[in-house]
């Protein structure tokens, strides 16, 4: 299966090269992971791409001096929502209803037992459950890279706050979950490069009962 | 791109028609999932996966009678680490250096780095923590089921901790964080099937810094 043989191909990148990733590859990379599935399809995330260099030298201390982060040509930077709010939620089921030709209170039970649930948690309980959702497009993004032959390289490892900051994202409500740079492996200076890929023994990793 | 295109044949099925997807399939969605990324490759979490019809008709009271969960043929269920600790990381770092033929005491620095950090976050923390690592693999097992026209339909709407009880997973330092269906599509009862898929529109998801 090709997938399997990209999951092997790719590895997170320690060296790249500094050629371009062409655009037409970026946005079938964003594509795939606007398209991945969210909780109740409320998708509490946004993407940022920065292929702006200046910007990416600002970033580049703030994630601990990583070199990808200017070697590579983009990031994506994957921001959820903070929190839920009534006009967060409200606004995507109204465009969810207005997209598929239904009146707006098509959903209304649904979404009221929706928001019971979302707003009995805790901020940061909230703040955790719209940053996994972030998590299955990031996977997404990161297999989509792989099926077109991009190295890519994801990062949680940034200093979140000062991401932020620099981005502007508290103002949105956001905050930065993880970063994917996007570009070419070095083919020499890359500790990682060659290396076996490691998981746990799969007898340890899969139960199976049948 | 087929991925693109899998991406939008693939929905959350919400009937299936009872036939069963080929174990070759299944292994293909698992190892998919196996190799999925995962910070500093620790892997905090594990999969289980479930053909048995009568343990999937106990389970499907607690994931609030959807019927998916038995007429597809399987459900993998993504269950996450409890809590890091220096076993579970001194478990796989070892491992990692004897698959990679280097001595145990090469990653230490990195390893004891990562553990002040991982053990600076509360329990609560921690466990979303390793609950995110678990979504990454499950957005490619989602990306794998589509790419083989496998059905499945991705869970959060369970109760957790009757799962976690049916399971047997506190006792392994487990919690549950989603469910996996598996089967194909029914031709019909299903509301979702032949909705338009929507998604925020896309310059609103999409900020792009050039």
């Amino acid at each position: 299966m090709e997938l399997i043989n990209a999951l092997n191909w790719r590895y997170a990148t320690k060296k790249m090269n500094g050629e371009k990733v062409a655009d037409e590859k970026v946005q079938k990379i964003i594509e795939a992971a606007y398209l991945a599935p969210t909780s109740s399809g409320l998708q509490p995330f946004e993407i940022i791409s920065i292929s702006n260099e200046e910007l990416r030298k600002k970033i580049q201390p703030v994630a601990y001096g990583q070199t990808q982060i200017v070697d590579g040509s983009h990031l994506l930077v994957f921001a959820s929502w903070d929190k839920y709010t009534d006009e967060r939620i409200d606004a995507m089921f109204d465009h969810m209803n207005t997209e598929r030709g239904l009146p707006l209170n098509t959903t209304d039970e649904y979404k009221n037992g929706l928001k019971t649930q979302l707003f009995a948690m805790t901020e940061e309980q909230q703040a955790a459950h719209t940053g996994k959702q972030s998590y299955i497009s990031f996977g997404t993004a990161i297999v989509a890279a792989a099926l077109l032959q991009v190295d890519a390289t994801p990062m949680e490892g940034f200093v979140h706050n000062e991401l932020d900051d620099l981005l502007g994202l508290k103002e949105k409500g956001l905050k930065s979950q993880t970063i994917l740079t996007l570009g070419y492996r070095a083919t020499e200076g890359d500790w990682l490069q060659g290396m076996k890929k490691v998981r746990h023994p799969k007898e340890k990793f899969l139960t199976e009962i049948k």
